[in-house]
């Protein structure tokens, strides 16, 4: 059946399109390394239309199909499992701007149009697309929606799913339902267009997006500050979306011990007060419609006012945009500065602000109990109430070995504490194939059957993304590297 | 079999809380009063608890149950049908602000509280919930939520969809989800959320929710311009958009003859520019987090800058809040001042903004070839597309008479003319039972083949509020008055 199912896609999309020899491990194995999978093949198709009659020819057949964008994500929501039986549907060939619509403000793209691609495209026409995260270079925009991407911005312009308007989307049959009208308003029946977005190609295959657009302000400044305890940051967020309003465009928490993480492994980037003994440091953008000169007044202004009301010890606004630049440096090699202090155990989790403070002091009171000097490295988007916890050994353990004895138990309880909290231990990188189980632990029961509904009613014959946030009814287990 | 039941029901609520005797017409006529339905009985629950009993023992004996609020939409989607067979389930009742969370800016409130109610509690703790529509004084949250209900300042703040973070809903079968956590990121599984607002009471219905609050703005200024054309106000839109960014939280459209309604049927508001000859009127409002003063600085700077570049004829910033109410009871009073003159065809359109003008020349064309001296009375929120372009007779024509013979005939029209731009038929006001056929006519085929799935899937019964937005398996016509 291979040969002629392969000779029916080459037939779609062109023989140079289906890959299946060689090797393939770009389309195989995840972004981080951690899994490889094996693909019937890869097919990359141009239009909407061949993504269509693969999904026909795919339904037809009862083979599952996997659509790939940048390959970026965290969770093995994009690779193909080990059973050899699945094609990739790669979407990096689908990536033309359809169309811009400047009184509009919305831009048509395909999925396959690479995020920074976008954000470059839009700022020559001094308009702003303001998705941005850390895989900007390589993710794609189906990619981001089908995971309903956050990163530094969503603060002021929301996660992935709050820039989109509409989607042209393939089903599990075949079809094709097509919303990119552009409209801001349109109460006609079920939101569909949010119930594909984030649901990780399970339900659907987005091949395109009219996504929103904002006019280029006129300045962007950055500030950091810094500050002893959260309840003090915690503080500060409130006063600065009081005084600042939209124009408060990112708010960024960093803990000490990743600050000198950061400061021991990349030393040219100075990071600000760190000999100032403060817990936290905390970086404050400002988007302005006016001028430079009033985003800096804006910031001096909280920030004075901050000083006065004792939420800060220290702060400086960056004095160019060179200046600021440094300021996110710091920030963004973070997480590199932990990778290179060697692994680490990784959590994505989300609170109310209001529970934050409590809840890291519970959590570094019972990671301590399970292992004294346990290190919690914590940064994050403290104004969407995301943080990235990630727990590392006591100093002078051995990392490997640490992550090896007590993941299971780290992770265990981190998620126990966050659904205490009413938290969700997957904020921004979804369920993919390594949190299902988590999924079932703790996701609202009645919500999680009715999300069995929707996917049994949408993919009847589980052929999009089997066993990605659902177990399916054959679940194929990933095979992991060891 | 009714006895019974209403004996199950009293026993669920309290005997005070099921209506089924006397004139129960406020819970049985639509807010417009174009239709009349029978109820088997009207419930009024407390509790999330009393809802799920409802339900469960309706499921069990499969009684209809239509989810009401206010009960002020205007498609006919919260009324009974005309059989008597359906149980009216009634939310007033549950109206309590269950807890506010001013660090994280959400407010948890339930399906029964008055939208009006919920702005004056959270003004008093300086915190804006944004939602403002016509009905605000009669509508309830819940209802709000089960129609994503939009208003006057969608531009900045969203729909009501985009106001919410989290539901409590009760099931077909009467089980609870609950997604309250306040969470502003949260990638675990299908935005369910999203898939119960906006499916008036036809999924589940919603009991309670947590919803976004932002800091109360230091000051709210409108002004008055006017112009000679739907290009200059698009291109105004443009630069408003560019020049203010987030302030920009209104900016409604008026042509000249809605205007010359509100001076003649309500002389007490003085029409700005009435004399100037000028084809639109457009209120903008700027909403700012530092000052009155600033705020002024920066509507003035706009309208200078748009008489410079031609956009405006002439413009008026009210230097008072009581000057720039007067501004709003215009805006506010051009509905009412339209009925005054006789019944009118209405539609509820959304088009991209860039397609407004072609849409605008085209219908009064048409219009004018199907009835000359047809008059398009045309108002709305230009900033997100969406028109409430309402149609008259001719001068000196009987209003009934006109909309008895053209009705249909000026619909059509509209929504094809709609539906070749790429627009939607109904922008804010849903579906209901007036729209079924509409929906059927001009959807997405796909995307209406996808709904009816999920219809089937959350609701195989047909229990919940049938018949509205899709047909049900047994569809129930609602009996038109007169």
């Amino acid at each position: 059946m291979n040969n002629s199912l392969l000779a029916a896609l080459r037939n779609i999309v062109g023989a140079a399109h289906v890959l299946n020899e060689g090797d393939l491990s770009a389309f195989e194995r995840d972004w981080r390394g951690r899994v490889n999978g094996k693909a019937l093949a890869v097919v990359r198709p141009k239009s909407t239309l061949e993504v269509s009659q693969v999904m026909k020819l795919c339904h037809a057949e009862g083979i599952p199909i996997v659509a790939q964008g940048g390959n970026t994500g965290l969770v093995g929501g994009s690779i193909p499992d080990s059973t050899g039986r699945q094609v990739v549907l790669q979407l990096g060939r689908m990536s033309a701007i359809r169309s811009l619509d400047k009184h509009n403000l919305t831009v048509t793209v395909e999925a396959g149009c690479v995020l920074q691609l976008l954000q470059q495209k839009m700022q020559q026409e001094d308009l702003l697309f303001p998705l941005s995260l850390a895989a900007e270079g390589s993710c794609m925009i189906g990619g981001n929606l089908a995971t309903n991407a956050g990163g530094t911005q969503v603060l002021r312009y929301g996660n992935a799913r709050d820039l989109c308007l509409g989607l042209e989307v393939v089903t599990a049959d075949g079809s094709v339902m097509n919303t990119l009208g552009g409209l801001r308003k349109d109460n006609t029946g079920y939101d569909l267009r949010d119930l594909f977005i984030g649901s990780e190609g399970t339900l659907g295959i987005i091949t395109a997006a009219t996504l929103k657009l904002y006019p280029m302000p006129k300045a962007v400044v950055s500030a950091w500050a810094c500050a002893s305890s959260i309840d003090q940051v915690v503080n500060l967020l409130g006063l600065a979306q009081q005084k600042m309003g939209a124009a408060l465009t990112g708010f960024e928490l960093m803990g000490r011990h990743g600050l000198e993480l950061v400061a021991k492994h990349h030393p040219q980037f100075r990071v600000p007060f760190l000999d100032e003994a403060a817990e936290f440091g905390v970086l404050i953008e400002c988007s302005d419609n006016e001028s430079d000169s009033h985003a800096h007044a804006v910031l001096e202004g909280l920030l004075e006012s901050a000083m006065e009301s004792d939420l800060i010890n220290n702060a400086v606004v960056a004095e160019s945009l060179e200046q600021s630049q440094r300021l996110w440096d710091v920030r963004e090699h973070l997480p590199m500065a932990q990778a290179k202090e060697g692994p680490n155990i990784k959590h994505d989790i989300s609170l109310s602000v209001s529970r934050i403070p409590a809840f890291l002091a519970e959590a570094e009171q019972q990671l301590d109990a399970l292992v004294p000097g346990i290190r919690p490295i914590n940064f994050g988007h403290l104004g969407d109430g995301n943080l990235h916890y990630n727990v590392a050994g006591p100093l002078g353990s051995d990392p490997e070995e640490f992550v090896g004895q007590y993941e299971k138990a780290v992770e265990d309880c981190i998620c126990r504490l966050v659904a205490a909290h009413g938290g969700s231990f997957s904020a921004e990188h979804g369920i993919g194939a390594f949190k299902v189980d988590k999924l079932e632990q703790y996701k609202d029961a009645t919500a999680l059957r009715l999300m069995k509904s929707i996917k049994q009613a949408l993919d009847p014959m589980n052929l999009l993304n089997p066993g990605r946030v659902l177990h399916g009814s054959e679940v194929a287990r990933l095979e992991t590297k060891s």
